[in-house]
């Protein structure tokens, strides 16, 4: 097993050249290299390697063009002050991988060997993670279905990859509150369709709503696709309401993706004493609390801004003013802390770090 | 606008072996040569070409292996005992094609120039469509996200390719019954969503059910996502039923794929004065009227299999046999008349038959 696991490793030539903190853009530049790793019918996931980051191969009829059978995953390291590197509980991201590929019907990957892939990696392109406040280096692994075949049927052939994409910061002035419009035509997913996994379709079907939505708002909060009633999401990020000094966030009912900030969110509040309820929330609800002035704060919560704070709820014909389009306090200190922990700032007593080493780099070096 | 879509012919050096007709497997044997025309934000679609069928390279950051920004279409190429080539009402696919853009929020295809590009590939690829009784050459025509970025967000470049496949007799022993399982816990899609449109991630969530079903179940019922109580499609097909000698097919709610063949069925039901209905229809009608012995026929209407009869349909616990297994006199009137007019062997009074002609090619080879 851990022999057919072996990391191959084909160094580049030459390092491109890294792009000025400044100059950063999400999702546009990619490190020198990438891990790929093969699936097989009969074989199982093999050849795992690290190799520069380059353009893939690949059929016209490959299944990922015409069926969409894939997962993803989408994570950050970030240089601490004293220059090490760190992941936020990236075994989470792996574990939930795994929870979509089953979804999906995709094999599932070895979470372990995964993590230890990725930690290599990280080693070896410790140069890419930028220094400046807030940024960080983007890590997406990924499964794309590759067998050129237009049956309609799990694929025989997958690619694993992950690549990595230097990042700034989310917040470029301090952290913001954005304005949300309720979306009420558009549907993300349902119970029984493949919201709680982390999957191309989903995020396919929720780009006409983005598109639709007036100027200024900034993410459309998702409603449940069968009463249109209840609160799922906002855009791509899991969502809380702080109502009458309690903080309120859907609970997970099949068609909600369980975030790791979201999970990091509730232990945290969970810590601190602040009430927190996991439940269904209805829309009326919010506009109830908000017309008894009891609607104290609302937040996103996702690996890319960590915490955005809702300033403006449009609903219809209702524009609700959260907490005079201010980031609130249990926001504030939700963004502080997560943050903190991440960059290595604040004491993390979760264990939610997890350190990449000089010795990821020799483990990985000593294989070429 | 005529001279930007010149189509640009590059011609490979050696024809490919064609597998023999009673080799032929659907979706894994490819034609010599494929369509492809790009998009780019600003300039518009551009640069189509007819070249070799070979592999594509692309990007890994491309968006179509992250946010699933795509859609496809399916259609054949027959050939008439004349050896006259011919498509079946080919400009319904590119006007859904469009359709699907639109819920995907990919830039409109010019409808008669594919129609056009069609026409002079399957002109060029003729021999490639197989002689024997029931073959065609299958036809994919599919979009898919090219910008390599990892925002979600619609791309700013496209491929849009026409691939070609050359398949064999859907029943290579007569028209045969299916057994159906009504789909419980997993759901297509839903009001909404994009049920309507042909893109990967409904196909991608549709696996799982057919993976859980058992045994012997050739296809799954879906039911709708709300209530799960009225029928929405079958597989990847349309579904009609005959009851008390009505034949009723679900409406087009927003949710339903609306087939070619499910519109042929439906004109072709009117010519022939058969009472036709397009309207919600519940499993526990359908149920009751099995009981009542008023449930005449069943069956499924797509592309590949042009009509699918249902022998048996599972629901929970119950087992509905119908027309004691056998296929209707519906469903076999239905079938042959659509494959008599696809292959030009039975008179089109609807002007369905597109023939592809030797000028199709001359204007081809034109430009070379």
């Amino acid at each position: 097993m851990e022999k057919e696991h072996a990391i191959q490793i084909d160094l580049c030539s030459s390092r491109k050249e890294k792009p000025r903190d400044d100059e950063l853009e999400f999702g546009r530049t990619f490190a020198d290299h990438m891990f790929v790793m093969d699936y097989t019918e009969g074989e199982g996931w093999h050849d795992a390697r690290i190799v520069p980051y380059e353009p893939i191969t690949i059929d016209p009829s490959a299944m990922i063009f015409h069926y969409g059978q894939s997962v993803f995953e989408g994570m950050k390291a970030y240089l601490t002050a004293e220059g090490n590197a760190q992941l936020f509980r990236p075994e989470r991201n792996f574990k939930r991988m795994n929870h979509s590929n089953s979804r999906l019907c995709i094999p599932p990957i070895d979470e372990a060997f995964a993590l230890k892939a990725l930690k290599q990696l990280i080693a070896l392109e410790k140069e890419w993670i930028p220094k400046a406040e807030g940024t960080s280096l983007y890590i997406r692994p990924f499964i794309i279905s590759t067998e050129p075949f237009l049956g309609v049927a799990p694929a025989r052939h997958y690619k694993f990859m992950i690549i990595l994409s230097p990042v700034g910061a989310y917040y470029k002035e301090g952290i913001n509150p954005i304005k949300i419009a309720v979306e009420s035509e558009y549907v993300r997913t349902v119970k029984g369709g493949t919201g709680e996994a982390k999957t191309g379709g989903n995020y396919a079907a929720s780009l006409k709503a983005q598109e639709a939505a007036e100027e200024g708002i900034a993410q459309v909060l998702w409603l449940d696709g069968v009463e249109k009633k209840y609160i799922e999401e906002v855009g791509s990020m899991n969502v809380f309401f702080k109502i009458d000094g309690k903080v309120v966030t859907p609970a997970l009912n099949g068609s909600i993706l369980e975030g790791v900030t979201r999970n990091s969110v509730i232990q945290l509040l969970k810590h601190w004493d602040v009430p927190v309820e996991e439940r269904k929330l209805s829309m009326d609800e919010v506009f109830q609390a908000h017309q008894e002035g009891k609607l104290e704060e609302a937040f996103g919560a996702g690996t890319a801004a960590v915490i955005s704070p809702i300033g403006e709820l449009v609903w219809g014909e209702h524009r609700l003013n959260i907490n005079s389009g201010k980031t609130g306090a249990v926001a504030k200190k939700l963004y502080d802390t997560l943050t903190g922990i991440q960059y290595g700032k604040t004491i993390d007593p979760f264990g939610w770090v997890m350190p990449v080493e000089e010795r990821d780099l020799q483990s990985l070096k000593a294989t070429v």
